[in-house]
């Protein structure tokens, strides 16, 4: 009891330090998962100079090599208030930096979801960011997409098909149209070949880190559900944000009672003529979510009246709104303790 | 004292759930720093398929991009015991992960130094991990160089010249051997012809965000060092962890007397013929330093009966010691509060 009270004096002074808002944080660290040693011979010697006017050196560029690996960075809370920990998967042509500060500077989604008690884990998906990537075309057989600003703009609805030369958004947009070019910063070239080894990745990070509730984006949203279709004991939800793909419809998904999955979209979907056609994919694989019993929630934000979200909606003006929806989502499905 | 008495109650029970190593953290956050807009044209329309099996899709390669930027991540504590913000700069073919979790998965320097108190900032320079990479040859004039297995083995030290046939390391090594592939997995692709746009990265982020003390690595030093020369009132300290360069001794350095230096080696720098040239230029450098009245302090392990360590030594068994050591350096130098 006096223990306590000796407590008590100290926590009379902290409180005084502290700010709501502050995490008490057990860990952060990373890791690489997944991936393969491989080998390469027969190229030639190269002279390179590593700095400018540097007498160029001889350099042997065969040997062994690691590829086809992913990185993973967590946060874990001294005392999480979620049952699992919370994975943030990307879109193609980006990194795990989606989820992190915003493009204007203020916190995105992994504070958001810092701050409501999970662990979160931040990853780069195969042959991006952090994950490196593989030579070609002697490891990866082809050469990478750069995606251009104008593709960015009108892909994600910032902006209709044809705004990109007077950067016009459509009226209302949630995008930080000022931090366009600092968003465009985040981007990374993306290989189109190497699906294969992604998914790999991806399953041995969930073998690694999961029972977790998996948070994906975009062209993430295939890998997550056939990651929960690889092991429906270790993901306990998906939550696929605009995802570009899902499995076939005609894919058994009678193991997944147990994996609640949502699906959230934002505005404009109509008017660029990719997302119907991305939207109508997923759409048929809900529907045979919903057929065999696994709850299998379609969230159009303009129809509950959120209106002006791109394709980036994790960070825009109202991001902390519609990661309410996810976080209120989360807990009518128990994976809050 | 009613309120603190509510207060006492619940500080007895976190206390029984708090672990003395727990962090306090304010935030948590990145950004993109640096670069600038390119506009590639003239380039033919590429035929692409994202996805194994879908049909080609036109895609124009033509357009803006962002090249050039580096990527930064914080983590700022609520009550941090260090004067300044502490940032850490990666060395050649490697990211900001050199300071995380060490490859056998034990804490690093970002967490040992967080628990120091630090602030601690994680960078990726330019065409690095988050900090993406410029198409080439159109924007970055040449290919990049992937670093074989043997050339990390045998050039990092851990073990000598001729050894990676039987992966045989220095007797007595403090690198976790076991986990060499895992560290692999930690390479990127390096350009050797950019020298410039990692500086003016460099440069636009210490204008960003210190006052600040660098803790930098390998190819990082040169970088570091310059950066100090470029803004002295910024730049409070430089802790060079076997840099692989450094500018010209030369250089008036008259500017720097506010801003105290500190090299580190490891062991075994004699067995491997580039490092004795490497670290000669560094010791002219210092000693343009010495002369000039910075304080510029020479750690050679070895010589204070700390063996074993090769290039990697923050991610070494005794990575803990040799971060006592910066610590307590940084203590003696008034850079903490």
């Amino acid at each position: 009891m006096k223990h306590c009270a000796l407590i008590a004096v100290a926590a009379c002074f902290v409180a005084a330090a502290a700010q709501a808002d502050d995490l008490r944080v057990r860990g952060i660290g990373s890791y690489h998962v997944g991936g393969r040693e491989v080998t390469l011979s027969g190229l030639p010697t190269q002279e390179i100079s590593f700095t400018a006017g540097m007498a160029p050196v001889k350099v042997d560029p065969n040997g062994q090599f690691e590829a086809f690996q992913m990185y993973v960075q967590y946060v874990r809370l001294a005392e999480p208030k979620a049952r699992y920990p919370l994975m943030m998967w990307h879109g193609g042509g980006l990194t795990g930096v989606t989820w992190e500060t915003k493009p204007d500077g203020k916190p995105g989604w992994q504070s958001y979801f810092l701050s409501q008690g999970h662990d979160v884990y931040v990853s780069d998906a195969v042959e991006r960011g952090r994950a490196s990537w593989a030579r070609y075309p002697e490891i990866n057989p082809s050469p990478p997409f750069f995606r251009p600003k104008q593709e960015a703009w009108e892909l994600f609805r910032i902006g209709p098909v044809g705004s990109w030369a007077t950067k016009t958004a459509f009226p209302g947009t949630q995008f930080p149209t000022a931090s366009f070019d600092q968003f465009m910063k985040q981007g990374v070239p993306r290989f189109a070949t190497s699906d294969k080894e992604i998914q790999a990745a991806y399953d041995a990070y969930v073998q690694k880190a999961c029972p977790c509730v998996i948070i994906v984006h975009s062209q993430g949203g295939n890998f997550a559900m056939t990651a929960a279709l690889h092991a429906p004991d270790k993901v306990k939800a998906i939550i696929a944000v605009e995802p570009s793909g899902a499995p076939p419809s005609t894919t058994d998904v009678s193991t997944l009672k147990g994996v609640p999955h949502l699906f959230i979209w934002g505005d404009h979907l109509a008017e660029h003529p990719a997302w119907p056609k991305f939207q109508g994919a997923v759409a048929a694989y809900r529907e045979t979510l919903a057929k065999a019993g696994v709850p299998a929630d379609w969230v159009w934000l303009p129809e509950r009246g959120i209106t002006g979200n791109t394709h980036m909606l994790m960070m825009e003006g109202n991001s902390d709104q519609v990661a309410a929806l996810i976080q209120n989502w989360m807990e009518q499905h128990a994976l809050m303790k």
